[in-house]
């Protein structure tokens, strides 16, 4: 089977790395002019002139990147199955669809607002209590618009510099930890969840997550595989759905966003879990029963930003996994991650440690459970 | 770093999918017309005219099928570095000088004796005692020549049959099951051993191997650590070296054959041990330091032969692992292989007569230790 990816960056190689021993091929196809799988073949198509080419090549067609038309989906949906369907694509791509689906699910989430004039941006901070933040709430190729308010007062350059009709705006959550559960969806409507991951931003950028979350309690792990079950069937959702959400003082979960699709803070299944992330996605795009998604072991994912440490020196830590993307270095770009597996949550944390050490732009790893 | 790779089977497409995690690209050199490894850059090579530009594009050489010209490979070496270097070659292409390497380093052997004739050949199987195995020493592209004499008087008939101007004869060995040991060298001359294996053959083709061995003896892993310490010291050899043995009713190991490369009674390490021998041998090779061999539970991989058996039944097993080749049935050919892990060997043997069941062409699976 030739699985289509729209989408080649480290999200599809990762996919094709899990794939070839389904015996599936690949075929990207990348419209930002930069893929970065390195391997498969890659379809550069910056004129949107390759897409009917793209198609007779592949048999099923799936993403590694949401930001995508939903009209080019829905287009491809006429012509190959494309796994998470265009209805997925559309809901995540908008953040006031998103919230409605929450909310129309029973899935708590932050007190929020939709505002469309920098009037009503103002009297949403006044109403949500400020510190609140200001998101567009459709994102595009090009990056985020969003802006934290402090005072009311500043609502009117916050709009001014975000610069979008229509906005989502976001009370401050006192969160605990940042958390977040990933499942698998098969085309059976069989459902798998892993373990909850506690994840680590650091200027929003995903730094640690590890999982399971040494001091889960059962009774949150199901009420996040609730949420994210109801989510998966609403969606009539089939592949990997992640869901990333916050946890309160009072062991309360807040859903704050989804993405249709394999994640960062599922890295780790790649050695932590029976079956991972990629591997269970191809095999539920495909109609393959799904695999165990089981840890085996305390695991901690250490993504690798910016600039890359000596492979030799990671690689010397015992069961640490480096995953490079054989991308060049860059401030702020996602160039590797390691899997460092330990026996305990202790022995682990020391492992981290020596890990982030090794990384020239880690930041210190801090944990909620430490 | 590119790899070269001599050879374009299913070994080297395995190599690639353990070295694109290290940010390793592969280029592979293929001699015979039929390359499968369907991953990096495949080059046809069947005119012997493609070495400069294949040599040119690599960083590094090194190889998946030992039965290699040495002269080509004396010829890379003046070029590119060369792991395991084609003194291995040399030694493990011709069985003559693989059994003086094992007298030479007190490695237990089958008796044997090296024959140039019909009549010596006839007088050593009256000295070793029928059965004997006679085989040329040496084994080009095209398979084998071997027979087995059970009457002296057979010898002349073998002989013609074999048509090789040397062979080697081996008495039989009365053993209990067929072992194999694996083990990598670094550059730095650091050594590490996987735990060994129990390995069923049929028909001369390797179907299961079980590891670590259920019922092993530390002392006989010990013994088996040495032998093949000794042959990685004295070929000052980098990489991952196979060393096949049998084990006797005394508890004894007799050496059988080495392989200078990864191997398929190593398969199992790709999901049962903490570093797969494809990834230890990459790590080995670019002076990296050797990952941890030691096994997270007891496995077996099951060699697909022939035919292949439904992939979705095959995955509805619980930590069943299909690694497909992505090559077209054919008698006796190795598409694939399924590694089965398990809490317990129990649990593992049902798991394995589970899976048997479901390819059409495998063998009953028995072992020694039922």
């Amino acid at each position: 089977m030739n699985i289509g990816v729209l989408g080649a960056g480290q999200l599809g190689r990762m996919l094709a790395l899990a794939g070839y021993p389904l015996a599936n091929r690949f075929t990207f196809l990348d419209t930002t002019g930069h893929p970065s799988a390195g391997i498969g073949e890659v379809m550069i198509d910056t004129d949107r002139k390759h897409l009917e080419t793209f198609l007779e090549k592949v048999d099923l067609v799936t993403y590694e990147f949401e930001h995508l038309p939903v009209s080019l989906v829905q287009a491809i949906e006429e012509h190959k199955p494309v796994h998470p369907s265009s209805e997925a694509i559309r809901v995540c791509q908008n953040r006031a669809e998103e919230k409605a689906l929450f909310d129309r699910l029973a899935i708590p989430t932050p007190a929020y607002r939709l505002v469309d004039s920098a009037e009503a941006l103002e009297a949403a901070a006044r109403e949500l209590g400020t510190p609140v933040v200001a998101k567009s709430v459709t994102e595009g190729y090009d990056g985020k618009g969003q802006a934290v308010i402090r005072d009311p007062a500043e609502a009117s350059d916050a709009w001014r510099s975000i610069n979008h009709p229509r906005l989502i705006v976001e009370a401050f959550v006192d969160f605990v930890r940042e958390v977040s559960i990933i499942a698998v969806r098969g085309r059976d409507g069989a459902v798998a969840f892993y373990p909850m991951a506690e994840n680590v931003h650091v200027d929003g950028i995903l730094r640690y997550s590890v999982a399971p979350m040494p001091d889960l309690d059962d009774a949150i792990q199901q009420t996040a595989d609730g949420y994210i079950r109801a989510l998966l069937d609403e969606l009539d959702y089939v592949g990997v759905l992640t869901l990333e959400l916050f946890q309160t003082r009072d062991g309360g979960l807040l859903a704050n966003e989804m993405a249709p699709r394999v994640h960062n803070s599922g890295h780790w299944t790649m050695d932590g879990a029976v079956t991972s992330q990629f591997e269970n996605h191809l095999r539920a795009i495909q109609g393959l029963p799904l695999g165990d998604t089981a840890a085996r072991a305390p695991t901690c994912m250490v993504n690798v930003i910016g600039r890359e440490g000596e492979a030799a020196d990671i690689l010397a830590i015992e069961d640490a996994h480096l995953h490079r993307y054989d991308k060049g270095e860059r401030p702020g770009r996602k160039l590797a991650h390691v899997n460092l597996v330990a026996p305990t949550v202790d022995a682990l944390l020391e492992k981290v440690r020596a890990c982030a050490a090794l990384l020239p732009d880690a930041p210190p790893p801090r944990f909620s459970f430490e």
